[in-house]
């Protein structure tokens, strides 16, 4: 089978064989904002002609080649949901000379009644539920994804909007003007991690990131990574006071998994690393519940 | 008297009458960020002739013109100050034909050992001393400002950067994808405020701002008003939560002090506002001390 990760700046292709190993994998700039209306079936095949004419027949599609913005519409399907809830909801999109299925994103509303949303995210959770049963589980990123996995399943999760609110607060404020941009400051970090967990907030705990600075307590090249410290220890503290877990099951990049491991440990909880290469084996799975495989 | 509060974009200057009264004021564009190199007693000069000329010979200046980018760098002086204490502490600046002295801002540590600065705002909090005695102020914007006052004196305070953040957030996330701006929406303010005092914290609020977008629970016009109560509310919260304030007096232009006291009595605790117009006022008080009047 072909699975396909497409998302809003790349998209990452898969050829895995009937056991789940990947026998080939293909990443290309071509995010969906790239993709010209109606465009979808031909940018597809461009992308994995090789793998067609070698005889694949099956492609299983997620991210936000789902979404409003992408090739159809994959509604939302509500939480809990595992590999087989996810597979009887795939949307089956006409294509020539293949099958092909779009794996819906997920939805959850919290006890007030609020949505959230997650779409790319599900496949790489449903991988990683396999090897952790009961966990909470991180996936840290532009919108951090925390969820809890049980038995194979998502039954809930949360967004935090951290890697972009770090973008704007570091870039579009006065803080921009007294920092500079260099190597990741291990202690600076954890002095931001720590006053995260103080009393006061995080709208006053930003200013602090300029008083320090103004005491000669922050250097420039501190200032970023006491910022980073602030709002991940923000999302982190959130998080563990929302589930009350000892322990994260943390999948991410090596430069992000540093952090959140670090802000994790200094907040009492165990962490358990995972590579984030979660997608393939996420369609496996899902493809799995299809009967594909 | 003269007394001016030169800030970063303004200058406003009033004429002031021994017993306090305004007899006469100019609002000028000029802050200190335009004026050259060497260029603060042209400019100042340049702003209050007519005064000069009219027989005033003593001037008293607050705000950022007293910082490390303003004429003259008043150090910041340490909680609980007065005006006595705030008054004994003004800088002497030499100037042909007139008295002139600085009024310095102030400095306070949280009980984590964190700095707080502010710089304009003492001069408006004196005044609000005076007619409120032992209270709670808010005096809301860019950078919020919450001062316990006992007694005349300020003894205590926060910054929120709460309006900077809302700017940065609201601009240059993708939250501005979505929202239109237009005249306030009181409903989904309110919405906002009830969310932030709901369990998730504020990183996994803002993107619910998106996923309520995506439910058609948001409209593009209500986003802006949401977000502006999300982080009013947290800024609310987390100032009320320190204190356990029951009343608080609001000093804010129109907009701000509606918005300001709808999240305040959403909050339980009474409010009082004030005409945000303080610092002739505050400056009046000072100069009291330095036996000016």
């Amino acid at each position: 089978m072909i699975g396909v990760d497409w998302g809003t700046s790349s998209l990452r292709a898969y050829r895995i064989a009937p056991d789940g190993a990947v026998l080939d994998r293909l990443d290309k700039a071509g995010g969906i904002m790239t993709v010209p209306e109606g465009g979808f079936p031909a940018a597809l095949r461009e992308a994995i002609a090789p793998w067609l004419a070698a005889g694949e027949t099956r492609v299983l599609l997620c991210g936000m080649v789902g979404s409003r913005q992408g090739w159809v519409e994959a509604p939302y399907l509500r939480c809990p949901a595992g590999p087989a809830e996810i597979a009887a909801a795939t949307i089956p999109i006409p294509f020539e000379g293949a099958e092909i299925r779009l794996v819906p994103g997920l939805t959850t509303e919290d006890a007030d009644g609020i949505p959230d949303v997650m779409r790319g995210e599900e496949t790489k959770l449903v991988a990683l539920a396999e090897r952790t049963g009961t966990a909470l589980a991180c996936l840290p990123g532009t919108h951090s994804k925390w969820a809890r996995l049980e038995q194979g399943c998502i039954t809930h999760f949360t967004t935090h909007m951290t890697g972009e609110a770090f973008g704007a607060l570091s870039a579009h404020t006065i803080l921009a003007r007294t920092s500079v941009e260099g190597p990741d400051q291990p202690e600076a970090f954890a002095r931001g991690v720590v006053r995260a967990r103080q009393q006061g907030g995080l709208l006053h705990h930003l200013f602090g990131a300029r008083t320090l600075h103004l005491m000669d307590r922050l250097k420039p090249e501190e200032t970023r990574s006491f910022l980073s410290g602030l709002l991940i220890g923000h999302e982190v503290t959130a998080a563990l006071a929302e589930t009350g877990a000892r322990h994260v099951e943390l999948a991410a990049a090596a430069r992000l998994a540093a952090l959140y491991e670090a802000a994790l440990i200094q907040c009492g909880v165990q962490v358990r690393r995972h590579d984030p290469d979660l997608v393939a084996a996420g369609l496996h799975h899902i493809a799995r519940s299809l009967q594909w495989v």
